[in-house]
């Protein structure tokens, strides 16, 4: 009986091959999505593709990092660095620039960021050197920083980093913060974990604020 | 109460943000996935990067179709129809180059192939002469074929293709064979479609032959 055969996509053209090998790279891209976005591309129109190959190789060498906040920028300082209608003396202290991009889509905060580039994990190897928090400290001693709120994920980690931060910047003038933990919008509380529940019962908010 | 806001993701810096939109144009990639996409690419070196840029330049530029089977090719012939171990008297008719990587990757098909571009579909305005049939002819006349074998969809369209060809090329001489329709390997009876089950029992194979 006929056996079945592994999958080895034969192509004809060697460049073919070397562009679907390229996108298959990327981070949960198969092959076979590799070569429905190479065939899609061979579909557009030569300048098209000119200026998608010619952004992705711009962007590799001209991108860099804010050298107040560590977010991505275009130069020395970042956008919102540059923003004179943000708050200086208010810093969101968060793990990468995914979660910088989550919290302004959101639209509620004014304030400034710092990102730690990762969060202490002595497993992984990552210790307080490793991250950003040295800039911070000094970013603090020249600005007249008032709050710091910690938006990083709840592990752990982030809670040994919050720890960390917190005992290094002993300050009596600044107010740390971090964001609320609880019961997600739309979550079920009969199968949220203890330990969410608990933590939102103990910070249960008055009525009058939530609805706000 | 606080209100949902769209989601409108503000990237502090313009080349990462032209680098996601260009991304995000492909097809089955959104926004998220394509910031995923640049941000891994970011983290890149920056040799890897430009290979991969360049690549997709190039490809764009260099890659044609094989002016005898219309596969896509490096140069005039593609390499299978450069290939002399590939017998050139049995000709695998497909809609497009999808369907040939398809089929080499059974391994089970060692003849040459002809991509039509498409399939004839008075609907959606595509007749004969858009797809490359006249080519087919002009091909079948100088090439000793001596076997066609039809991989189309099995479509309305499909067959209208089939049949049309078929009666262009009314030469006793070739052999008209098209890929078997039947129940798919691990697929049900029950669920099948009356067509699929009533060709399927029509077509019956004598067990000696499938078993081998």
């Amino acid at each position: 009986m006929q056996q079945f055969l592994p999958l080895r996509m034969q192509l004809s053209s060697q460049l073919l091959d070397a562009a679907v090998k390229e996108f298959s790279r990327l981070p949960g891209i198969g092959k076979k999505t590799a070569l429905r976005l190479v065939l899609h591309l061979l579909k557009q129109e030569n300048k098209d593709v000119k200026q998608f190959s010619e952004i992705i190789s711009r962007m590799r060498d001209e991108i860099k990092f804010c050298t107040c906040c560590f977010n991505i920028s275009d130069n020395d300082l970042c956008t919102i660095c540059l923003n004179p209608g943000r708050k200086k003396e208010i810093i969101c202290v968060v793990e990468n620039i995914r979660d910088v991009i989550a919290i302004e889509s959101t639209e509620q905060y004014n304030g400034s960021y710092h990102v730690l580039g990762g969060v202490i994990s002595p497993l992984d190897g990552v210790g307080p050197d490793q991250l950003t928090i040295e800039p911070l400290i000094s970013r603090i001693a020249t600005e007249k920083t008032k709050e710091i709120v910690f938006a990083l994920n709840p592990t752990i980690q982030g809670d040994t980093t919050i720890y960390y931060i917190r005992k290094k910047l002993n300050d009596p003038a600044i107010r740390f913060t971090t964001i609320a933990r609880g019961i997600s919008f739309g979550g079920e509380l009969e199968y949220a974990d203890e330990m969410t529940l608990a933590k939102s019962i103990r910070n249960r908010l008055p009525v009058d604020s939530y609805i706000q």
